[in-house]
């Protein structure tokens, strides 16, 4: 929540030169994002965002990224356009770091979601896995299962710090889940991160889907596992079978499910728990000095994991 | 550098609905401002910028701050102009804090100044003088000769970790401008606090003055003191006598000095050095844990005090 690289009004007036969007009018930190520096800016020709790429971001992935926004805005997913320079550029270099200007989107994003911002969301999460379909550029997913093992490991018998006997129980579930992590459904390109303040709305219509820097090859049926998780759970942490379903239907309207993803729900949405659950325990454990972000508590995602060790079948999600 | 509390899309429709200004479209936190938390509001009749006011500012002071921005921008001072609520009411509470919705103003803020921008500034101050006189509250400056003695007591000795006899420089030079400041030269309300980045231009022409939360009634020529030192100076602390003259001509153009201000200069420029050597070395010498704001080098101001120590009369500033 912060602005990590600093841009004068003069840098960017220099940087700009290079594009065809006007003449700076106003520029503003924005205090959000933990892993780059966010800049609102305002040209005569209306408001864009500038982002520099800090170091938690692989250089070598921005042009998936960066390649990926552009590819689905091109075809109608409401998600940040980059804008390119004259000389074509997309991606360039602002005071040292890795830089991009996007359009900006409209839009709020809601603490207390409602089934029909469900419903919006299961549209727009089969929207991308369509449309990205004929994305050129290849990602390999960092955060799924060896990743997990990566992080349990660095945790250690550290996470009985945070719940007595959790070292055991997050093992255990790594040995289930790697015996039975499902390899041969439907896959593409997945958002993998798509969190509340990840999505714009305007009332109940969805205006913008950001923060594309989790987005990678993997399952369709595991991004839609991660969204049950950000988007149907109660702040008291009860599941919404109701914004469950819409998500689903709305989902399954647009690119409709195979047997097989709906069989493997339950346990893709332990590894999606999984997953969050061991990049909030590791964070937890090693917080940063100084850093202007709190660590988010592991054990809503313990909670969530819980829930879906108990489900049996995806009717309890609603549809089936 | 940061957003102290919260405010969700949710809690600002629902305050929202108390004014005139039509539906919120977009909601984002700035990085900026020490003391407040400040919110970029764009709704479908334009942007706008919410202010939640933090407890470093006292509660009492805000009808000063508040009701002067309006006096000001009446008046035709360029600074935000605070929106008042159905009731007529400017000054609200949201999430546990005060709060006020301000007009957004258009602008960048130089990092490095022009002989023209310190022109717009001196003309822009003295505007904000003649048309700040019939202002009807008044707010005494806490941060003058007494406020400096309880700094200087609360530093003590260590004033000497920045630099080994500051300590008893800073003795010295209280002892003298306890002994001569002046108490009869024209006062009325001030800014106080008008640095580069609390000015926006439009290329040469000034486009507001913000952050009016050290304004008070004090001596005019104070003011033109501390802009003195925050315009005039490159970043090697070499004095620009250019950019002094040009600062100094316009305010004189719009209200004339009195003789006695300009032979109050040197001492008051003296005072306004030592005020922020004394708030950046209490800053350095108590670093908060935690904090979001790096603190800034004191000796940038015992670099200005001491050439101001130097000068014996106005024309050193370029005016006579």
């Amino acid at each position: 929540m912060a602005v990590y690289t600093d841009v004068s009004a003069e840098d960017l007036q220099v940087f700009l030169a290079d594009y065809g969007i006007g003449r700076l009018v106003s520029l503003k930190g924005i205090a959000e994002g933990v892993e780059n520096s966010n800049y609102f800016v305002f040209t005569d020709t209306g408001p864009f965002v500038l982002t520099l790429y800090e170091k938690r971001v692989h250089e070598e992935d921005l042009p998936f990224f960066i390649g990926l926004m552009e590819h689905l805005a091109a075809r109608g997913v409401p998600c940040p356009t980059p804008i390119r320079d004259s000389q074509g550029q997309a991606l360039k270099r602002l005071n040292g770091r890795p830089a991009a200007i996007a359009s900006f989107l409209n839009g709020l994003s809601p603490r207390r979601t409602t089934p029909e911002q469900c419903a919006a969301v299961g549209r727009a999460v089969a929207q991308l896995h369509l449309e990205g379909a004929d994305f050129p550029i290849r990602r390999a997913n960092a955060l799924s299962l060896e990743g997990w093992q990566h992080l349990a490991q660095a945790c250690g018998k550290r996470a009985d710090e945070v719940e007595a006997g959790l070292a055991a129980e997050i093992a255990e579930e790594l040995a289930v889940l790697s015996a039975c992590w499902p390899c041969d459904l439907p896959a593409g390109v997945i958002h993998a991160d798509l969190f509340c303040d990840n999505v714009f709305f305007d009332g109940p219509r969805l205006t913008g889907l950001i923060d594309f820097y989790f987005a990678c090859n993997d399952l369709f049926a595991y991004d839609i596992a991660i969204c049950l998780n950000a988007w149907c759970f109660e702040s008291h942490r009860e599941f919404n079978v109701t914004k469950a379903r819409a998500l689903l239907a709305a989902y399954g309207q647009v690119r409709p499910f195979e047997e097989a993803e709906l069989a493997a729900l339950p346990l893709l949405a332990r590894g999606a728990s999984l997953r969050f659950l061991l990049t909030r325990l590791y964070d937890w454990l090693n917080p940063v000095e100084g850093a202007l972000v709190t660590p988010k508590d592991p054990r809503e995602y313990l909670a969530k994991l819980r829930f879906h060790r108990g489900v049996t079948s995806a009717a309890a999600y609603g549809i089936s």
